[in-house]
């Protein structure tokens, strides 16, 4: 075996056991017994132990050293080793004892969140969450930085992004986004009342399959599921899989959950299942993974073209309850925007300043200008100076995400990065696809698909995001794309002046 | 940590692995998509390899060789470690040349089995095979011997087996079992066409799941799901799933099923969480598992107790299937016996002749007396001389059983001794519980599950078989007592004298 087949054969091993964890995960989430609970955490924690053991093997060092110097490479093949190089010597940078103290600060912030939340009690939450934050300072030196200490976290998640450059990005769209709302908020609000009643579990279930299957979403190496929150997670490109979550007393949630999920699932399909394991067959990060489901969800799902096909299907299963209801007037109330308290169900305008706040705050906490005291304040303050928004109990404000408990910082703003990315992605794939909205009309999403595997999934994780898009577009990430999407569609959605 | 702390963390570790490939596979086996097969062979592949090294690791051997002497520990904590340390030293005997050698040829013999059943082309097989058992011949040199070699791959199954005392078991019932079946076949037959009418899905999938409950399967510990072939895995005892196959045009396929799986399922179960990974937590043989279904199965489900109560149940779900019919025929109907070509829809007494078959056929295989091209004409005769039948082709003769190509040799057996041990295990449970039939007669199936856990599922692996057998009934396996049962129950449902 060469050094490069070496490689291979070790990345595989490593994938394999990151992938079995990932399906005791999925079980966790859709089918596990309640009492198997500690159990599978303990099963857990010694597969991730065993796969920390092989990312950190000495011989694996080595080898990796030798390769990123071995000019015989093929181009995939030295932006594999690079990529793993980097990856390698990153691990490396945390001790054992440093890995152990923070996995036993997030269990206990973990835990002391979820009763704060029930409890709507900051103050049980805040001493876990100092120590989580005080570890989080600490991870910034250990793995270092050049600029902002919080470019460290943002790495986990974005590799090679900046805090300058996430700041100059919401910087630029924030004050154009409080202009188009304020527009928003005042003109005649649209209907939305009708997506409120009662639908069956099952017609939603085969209504959302019936979507997915139009996105091509592959089930023959994929599926749906049923979990509490959804999510998509990929055991290999030939086993991707979806959950929803369906509420009897509003539609739309399962509509966004399947839609959002299927645009997850099928970059994870579109991977090179022949780069299992290596760079070139990973997602390249959040922001990128993100942009592939909001791409879907509201570049596509959020579309008048896409409810023109597919709201006769909507009336089909629900013809009661759509009575007298246009495909216009679907579309119309599919795109509701008000400011509200919860992220998670946030139309897609109102999302990024949840997200701005979340970012603005965490980059504080870990620069240390503010204190994990202070929280609630800076929290409920910027709700009301962003959205007019008074917020009522902390469980409802800051308590609100789970991220900041599982030691999840430099995660949030990759959210908005993703939309971002998907208008500006959006916007070439209209110039490059003849008619693109006429075959959304007609459902022929394959062409779209195509562009995408072809232009984004295929890569893997062989360039940076910053790479990716310019390759793409032409251009490095530039929010005013989404902004352009936004004033036009919102300007008819609310007929008002451009 | 002391010694015996670490043992006990080091058997976790591996009983992790193990569990986590245990889920990968029930989910190949239930949600898996096709296109995965190929690289979910590979993730099982690499987690037993992990899981190997982990088996085989120096360290745990000294440990083991440590703790062997060491005085003290507790009886229970001894039996642990001796129980280890064969474990241990058995699989020390096993080469990497030797293992890599074995899974080739299981997985070249599966491959040309599969074809060769579908084709009825024995000779597809054939040389594959041959390779296979000239493979576990060496096995059995390689794994010592005292008596016959075919004791060295029992071993695997049923630890301590010897194949003169199985041979003894059969011997002792094969004549009466042929004085009672021709008894049987002179009789009045009894009538079970309304059980082959059409039974819906979905009510079959109910009637079986209130099975489970009434035998205090713990739906908090374990679920239900569907397969192509029924089976029971455990990821812990809190953790323990059954599956069942449902046939619309046979209602008696999935009731069997769930029984049958439940009983193992409780076996399971009934293992003390507290003994997770060690011989103390783990099932004690095939045969003893077998036993668990088995008397669950036929002593408890095949019996007139059982259906005074449920057949009220089964009329509610198929009132219009099952009009005039009355319990008594229904349980008629549920123990039809009549030879056949298939083992696993043989009834309760001619399986055994299946069974013997192939266990004298794989004795005289691993011993040399017939080579694998006698094995068709082998098997005809024998089913011709034992049950009367003429086997029409070798597709639903020799071939039918998937255990040889996966060179298990030394399995079958321990089918019908979980029969022979159900009935000896039952016929005590009699003695031991006050109206034990009332019980059943009531639905009040917690008495029977509660001595199961006492008397046989809280010991784990610590005691053998016959130590077991001993210890529950006073004496060691003895096959009258399932004779004496079959006897007895046969001549009241064919009407013959004894």
């Amino acid at each position: 075996m060469n050094n490069y087949d070496k490689y291979k054969e070790h990345c595989k091993k490593i994938a394999d056991l990151y992938h079995a964890s990932a399906l005791l995960q999925w079980d966790q989430e859709t089918y596990m017994p309640a009492k198997s609970a500690p159990t599978r955490a303990q099963q857990l924690s010694t597969l991730a132990g065993i796969g920390h053991e092989l990312s950190v093997n000495t011989e694996f060092g080595n080898l990796l050293s030798e390769l990123v110097d071995d000019g015989s490479l093929s181009e995939v093949e030295s932006r594999n080793v690079v990529q793993s190089k980097k990856d390698y010597d990153k691990s490396l940078k945390y001790t054992t004892k440093f890995v152990k103290e923070m996995s036993e600060a997030v269990s206990a912030a973990f835990q002391a969140w979820q009763k704060a939340k029930t409890d709507n009690n900051f103050a049980f939450f805040a001493p876990k969450l100092e120590k989580l934050v005080a570890l989080k300072r600490k991870e910034c030196k250990l793995i270092g930085y050049h600029e902002h200490p919080y470019d460290a976290l943002l790495d986990e998640f974005e590799p090679g992004a900046k805090t300058k450059t996430i700041e100059a990005v919401f910087e630029n769209i924030k004050p154009k986004l409080i202009t188009l709302l304020n527009k928003i908020s005042n003109a005649n609000q649209n209907n939305d009342a009708f997506m409120f009643q009662n639908f069956s579990k099952d017609k939603q279930w085969d209504f959302g399959i019936d979507l997915l299957k139009q996105m091509n979403y592959d089930f023959d190496a994929g599926r749906q599921d049923l979990s509490t929150h959804p999510f998509t997670t990929s055991f290999s490109a030939e086993d991707v899989r979806v959950t929803t979550r369906i509420n009897e007393k509003d539609l739309s949630e399962m509509i966004w959950s399947c839609i959002h999920e299927g645009g997850h699932g099928l970059y994870e399909q579109g991977l090179k299942p022949s780069e299992y394991g290596l760079p070139s067959g990973t997602y390249l990060s959040l922001s990128i993974h993100e942009s592939q489901s909001r791409l879907w969800e509201n570049n596509v799902g959020r579309s008048l073209p896409y409810w023109k096909k597919n709201y006769p299907l909507a009336q089909q299963y629900f013809s009661e309850q759509l009575i007298g209801v246009s495909a216009k007037d679907f579309y119309k109330a599919m795109n509701v925007v008000k400011p509200s308290l919860i992220r998670t169900s946030a139309d897609e305008l109102t999302y990024h300043f949840h997200v701005m706040i979340r970012f603005e705050i965490e980059k504080s906490l870990i620069e240390g200008t503010i204190e994990v005291r202070d929280l609630p304040s800076v929290w409920n303050a910027k709700y009301k100076e962003y959205m007019g928004i008074n917020v009522p109990s902390d469980a409802q404000g800051v308590l609100q995400d789970i991220h900041w408990s599982h030691g999840s910082f430099g995660y949030f703003p990759t959210y908005s990065l993703g939309s971002f990315y998907a208008a500006q992605f959006f916007a070439q794939a209209k110039k490059d696809i003849p008619e693109l909205n006429a075959k959304i009309e007609n459902g022929e999403l394959n062409s779209l698909l195509d562009w995408l595997r072809n232009k984004i999934h295929q890569h893997g994780k062989t360039y940076t995001s910053d790479e990716l898009c310019k390759m793409v577009t032409g251009k490095t990430l530039n929010s005013d794309y989404f902004l352009k999407y936004a004033e036009e569609k919102y300007k008819n959605l609310y007929g008002f002046g451009a």
